[in-house]
């Protein structure tokens, strides 16, 4: 729509299918002008629907694994061969917990599954960086960006060990983003998405219920997945060159919210049922 | 560039000259298609050049004291008139402190200086937001921005009482964003910039100083006044609808480092040779 | 109980009445062996009190209008002649919106009001510290310690202009706190508490039912005025002589959650409840 | 000195030698009254001189590796044996990263050994918290502590992975804190603390210019491991029994510092040097 991307190259992890955050990234760098590679770890490109978008956007899709060094060497020197020289810009959208697939409570962790989710979720983000620092492959001015949460900040008790693993992941953009601003020249930032109702997220308990109290909290209203590829595009685009290391929060004001009128009154409904004067026959006894 | 503003109407408070802000951000507006009137208190337009800026930007200058109610009231009804309808965005860009220009220490204020200050540099942002809500003036969707710094969070010792008056300034942001955003689906957000090298500015005893060692300590180095102008463009384009209530760093990652690698190496060759062992001829003594 | 302050002298701002945290501080205070004087302003003084306190107490009353700077270098010479020698400890507890008293909406404020709650409730913060530093009233390793609520960081609408006043004040305690730091080995701190029913607070619409909704929001539900005061003892004590420039949460936790179970599942009984399928009869019409 | 922990147990993790702060929390606690055990890896137990501080406060030594739910299960059950009953306090004073030990650049980690760092220094703490809630271990009112390193928020460039390790750990104090209030009425908070000569700390290259570097930073100086010691006391105590899910900066005022006057008089030195006219002699060259 604006040409913001004109000319620009990108690798995008984390397209499952069309709901995905990353697809939505992905149909809009392509509208501004980006050229990209599609990637995601083997078995989620045959559980969703990468070839439609890759067909769409043109781009080539490249498996990889995000927990392998080798996958990862792999999909960056075949990024550049495809795209024809160094990335501008690269999304992590990549996110999974063990823990809550299989129902454990965040008290009663299966460590194992603990140590899974935060290599695929968090040092992933790491190893990912780690490969494009090595190799020199970012462009000079170029973007990186990585989805998180807010239970990074704060306490969401269905979100388990996701929690944690977001803060190290958001741990990871300050501390990379460091050397490869310094010595690249290269922004890292992550973006805290209000909830969205993907197809990941779709598994959680009382997943919808929770979207629609934040939405009640939230001035502006929750963000869709399309307004945060939007937001985006704005932090690959050259308009946010200088930012850098910071941890952005994209969901229609809920994080700096202590409470909302509309979710107060809800709550006083019910405080003022609870608490009103017994009727007379009650208290007759 | 892109036509990211294309057919909306803004008011941009604070162009005082070249080197301001707020001039790049109407220099950058016009390039992106937006029309706008520039504001500035009476004696800032005499100080300044702003009818330059006007003229090169096809805009109307209306003058307006941002501590009279009556004047932003007046502004914001020609501003309407003028451009034909309802703003989609405003830039806040004002601030002046008293005891800084007089030279009076933090911790020896003269506490009407302190009320000018901060009735110009911080309640002055209630002001505007509250006649544009009050006159329902401000498009849906619109954008609200104001500068501020990171004294409003950590201390800069010579920020004086600035430091104070951007931590109201940002509080009020939050407050107000909460009604823009509920009642009129407008967003209000801050801008932490790198210290920049305006007029305004250059009075401080020791800023240039400063502003090398915040380039130091910064993995992208100090943001520019450009960098912001293209910053602020983003905020007020429809990538960013859901951005609301926030305090934004623009300072190539300053405001989240510890210490720098640069600044350590400085400080430790300082320290090494203080603490280097006595000569021997010295120590015969 | 402890003789956490044997010997210390104090002063201490804003006890009303018994269910004034500044009253909770002083008995407390009292307990572990602290001698002080008690203050607040004239009116305050006609309208509660502290008489009863200052005999319980053994405690002498100085009055003081915190805004102004005569009555409090009256104060804080009177106060080391009373107690025999510089300061310990200084507690202000002091706020006022008349804006809030009057009823008017945060987006529609009287100006003069505005200015006199920041002047009552902000600015006498750094009045009283000037005063201090000034007349080199306070012993080294002092502790100085401001009452602040957590609008300051986060909306909540109700709080109305008190949320920019608590803003400014605690970057007064960073401010100010720097230069009592480095030049007189004093520490300055914001205590963020929990809301209490205190007889400042019970005006305010609604106040009951967000108490409430914070104590089920708050994982160890919401810290007493009496829990305050303890808080407010170990932080005048010597165990915490290097903590300042802090805004420090006491709140049983509410600060950092985003959501509880227990708000959750209020929130999801109305949600169900309003999402359940029509009944069929409904659905015939 | 106080009785502030008189009555009370505890279990102290992470006392190597007389410079740990785990060393002088434990000397700290048994002056006010606590009885506690003393528990760290066999082959620090083995490295330092625990034996020693255990003799001086009468507590005995069970040896955990805090990697293995067994031993942490082993340890619970003794030390509620030896000490008759549930425990009030714990400290988790627990880090180490074999990258930094290994000279590896954060960039070019060995991510096994990242996996260690994290499973000792982060995970430990959920692996303790795990247990003692299953096993109901702790007294109602009881307050467990970590002790973790601004690194967390803010980049310090050598702290390497120990600053993702610390992020995770105040994340899982959050996460897990929230339960532990919820159905255990315990406290669980972190106290970020200043950098501190400890053997552990020692082997980091130029640490102790880094220290020189936060001494002239901070107002009040860094903290000591016998302040940390102390404060740590008064979290362990009645006094704070609503300060939850918090990480508490003990760092006399480092952590809310832009620049001091003091650092910038050292740059401004080097600057002005730097960026002095040259010498007439010179420029004729």
């Amino acid at each position: 729509m604006y040409n913001l991307l004109k000319g620009k190259k990108g690798i995008i992890f984390g397209a499952l299918d069309s709901k995905s955050i990353a697809w939505k990234v992905a149909e809009r760098a392509h509208e501004e002008g980006a050229k990209f590679v599609l990637t995601n770890a083997p078995v989620a490109l045959r559980l969703g629907t990468i070839s439609e978008l890759a067909e769409k956007t043109g781009s080539q899709v490249i498996p990889a694994d995000a927990t392998s060094i080798m996958d990862l060497e792999n999909l960056i020197d075949q990024a550049m061969k495809v795209l024809g020289g160094k990335i501008d810009f690269v999304l992590h959208s990549i996110g999974m917990s063990v823990n809550v697939r299989r129902g454990n409570h965040y008290t009663h962790q299966d460590y194992n599954f603990t140590k899974t989710g935060w290599d695929v979720s968090a040092l992933s983000f790491h190893r990912v960086m780690s490969v494009l620092y090595a190799k020199n492959a970012m462009k000079e001015w170029g973007s990186i960006v990585a989805l998180t949460y807010m239970a990074a900040q704060r306490v969401f008790p269905d979100y388990n060990d996701m929690a944690d693993n977001k803060a190290y992941l958001e741990s990871v953009a300050r501390s990379f983003g460091y050397f490869f601003g310094r010595d690249k020249k290269v922004r890292v930032n992550t973006i805290s998405q209000s909830p969205t109702a993907t197809t990941a997220g779709s598994g959680v308990k009382g997943f919808d219920g929770f979207i629609a109290y934040a939405e009640k909290m939230s001035p502006l209203g929750n963000a869709t997945a399309l307004e945060c590829a939007d937001y985006t595009i704005s932090l690959f685009s050259d308009l946010t060159k200088k930012v850098t290391l910071q941890n952005l929060f994209h969901d229609g004001g809920f994080s700096n919210m202590g409470i909302s009128t509309a979710i107060m009154d809800d709550f006083m409904k019910d405080y003022e049922n609870d608490n009103a004067e017994e009727p007379v026959e009650k208290s007759k006894k």
